[in-house]
């Protein structure tokens, strides 16, 4: 007998929903909108409904279900509770799989989204095949998710991972969005690569396309590929901070291989040949060797790893 | 029937050896000199001399034993294979367990001696009751153990936990033991505390206890005790360090517990006192409440650990 396993990925506008065959493969996915209101109650009732209709839609009996992963944007602890609730949908904590039991009743199990993605990358995207690895999300900030002998780790209060708050920059002035100065998330994330931008333009009056439209990450790395001296120049710095970041990370887990994923990960190869240099610059030389991929999961990646974790 | 463990620490000139019962009480403990000659040929047959010797003495029979833990100065995977190794003793690759299991017929498992610390501290030591913990050894070298979920994490080439290559200091002008410029252990080894005070002494004349005698950390230490403000500096620069480098490993794997021992550690609480300001101004927010403990089993962590694996 077929068994099938659904991935759910709880977001702040909307779920994603995949449903899965347990050789991991995508058999169908979509997307239902997240009802914040009533401090997020109908969210969980209408992903129970979702995939019941989906159920009926495709003839799947509930005996025939391995199991549902769900991603949540909050710490959850190994229980599937939501310990310190999540702020974006209204969440205050409770246990998920409980919850979710209530309408149907198979195995159930939550983790955190940006772990969920991490994981997703392990099993089916940039890093399969890896037992040992660091998904980097690089998007509005810099995520990160730590997958260890095929295990995730969440850490004493589910914040390991949180490599965008490495503290990289003694010299910083602005606060990050955590209240501390100089974390990587400032330096390598769009927003903070926008910043590096802006700052290196405002330096001197040297010629750039970068000064013809908006600065953005994406603008940067079109930059760098047409050739820009000043674009070059800033996804230097950008890579200088990310690689010495990573650096570190290395030193303490050290992964088989960083799988870079989110917004800024679309300029493609281009971006890790800027990561690279400064990585093993810095790297214990023993970590040298450590891989790079960039994730290939895209959005998905949240909902390949909700229903990886069914299959652990 | 009362089970017995053996733990092992296989050092550079002697040989750890502990009887434990199978709560983790040490009821016994002695060493045997390391025999170099002959690429360490003679090492583990000596170690299996001494168990067999032991048990004869203490009347235990091979069915009474749970097993020998045994801990190593090298990188060992899984299956117990010293990958890369023991340069300071003289072993190339091969299979431990396998090795002595020629000696005696029970259950042998092999870590790497530092990852043995840390397992040791969580098991009987600073960190008992703690799940997620990482030790720190500042010695002549700063050494990391991590363990998440009860596992001691070894990492893909057996490098996590090399913390003390954590790189902090971008104006380092002298080469770390690595190669590399600017590592935590540069500043909060016994070695880098006693550099940075002669650093600091040859910044100017100001008078200094520090001035009487050699430098050390433990002459540094002292002359906190002793109210000196040179000393009371320098111990603030060292605390400033640590304090950075651990806030990053919390970012990574948020530990519930650091654990510090090594021979640093011997000048007490008053260490801790210097490290917790810094790192309470650069951790991640949800990372601040970090407990600190100073190590408890000294020089016996090594052979507590070893033997804490095999009841894993």
């Amino acid at each position: 007998m077929e068994r099938y396993i659904f991935g759910v990925d709880v977001g702040g506008t909307t779920v994603k929903l995949g449903l899965f065959g347990e050789k991991g493969n995508l058999l169908d996915k979509w997307e239902i909108p997240t009802v914040k209101a009533d401090g997020g109650a109908a969210i969980l009732p209408h992903v129970a409904e979702s995939i019941l209709t989906k159920m009926a839609e495709k003839g799947i009996g509930e005996q025939e279900l391995a199991g549902i992963g769900v991603g949540v944007p909050g710490a959850v602890d190994e229980r599937g509770t939501l310990v310190g609730g999540a702020v974006n949908i209204g969440w205050k904590p409770f246990n998920i799989p409980e919850a979710l039991q209530a309408y149907i009743k198979v195995t159930v199990k939550a983790v955190n989204d940006a772990n969920a993605a991490a994981f997703g990358e392990m099993w089916q995207g940039g890093g399969k095949g890896a037992n040992n690895l660091v998904a980097v999300t690089l998007g509005t900030g810099v995520g990160g998710g730590i997958v260890i002998d095929g295990r995730i780790v969440t850490g004493a209060v589910g914040a390991a991972g949180e490599i965008g708050h490495i503290h990289l920059e003694d010299g910083e002035t602005e606060a990050c969005g955590c209240g501390n100065k100089g974390c990587l998330e400032q330096y390598a994330s769009a927003t903070g690569i926008a910043r590096l931008a802006r700052r290196r333009l405002a330096q001197d009056g040297a010629p750039s396309i970068l000064r013809e439209g908006e600065v953005s990450a994406k603008s940067v790395f079109d930059g760098v590929k047409a050739g820009d001296k000043i674009a070059i120049e800033i996804a230097t710095q950008f890579g200088a901070y990310l690689g010495k970041g990573l650096a570190v990370v290395a030193a303490v887990v050290n992964p088989e291989i960083f799988v870079i994923g989110g917004g800024v990960s679309k300029a493609g190869e281009i971006l890790l040949s800027f990561v690279k240099p400064a990585f093993a610059q810095y790297a214990f030389p023993a970590c040298r060797e450590t891989g790079f991929a960039l994730a290939e999961l895209g959005n998905d990646a949240g909902i390949y790893g909700a229903a990886g974790i069914i299959l652990l």
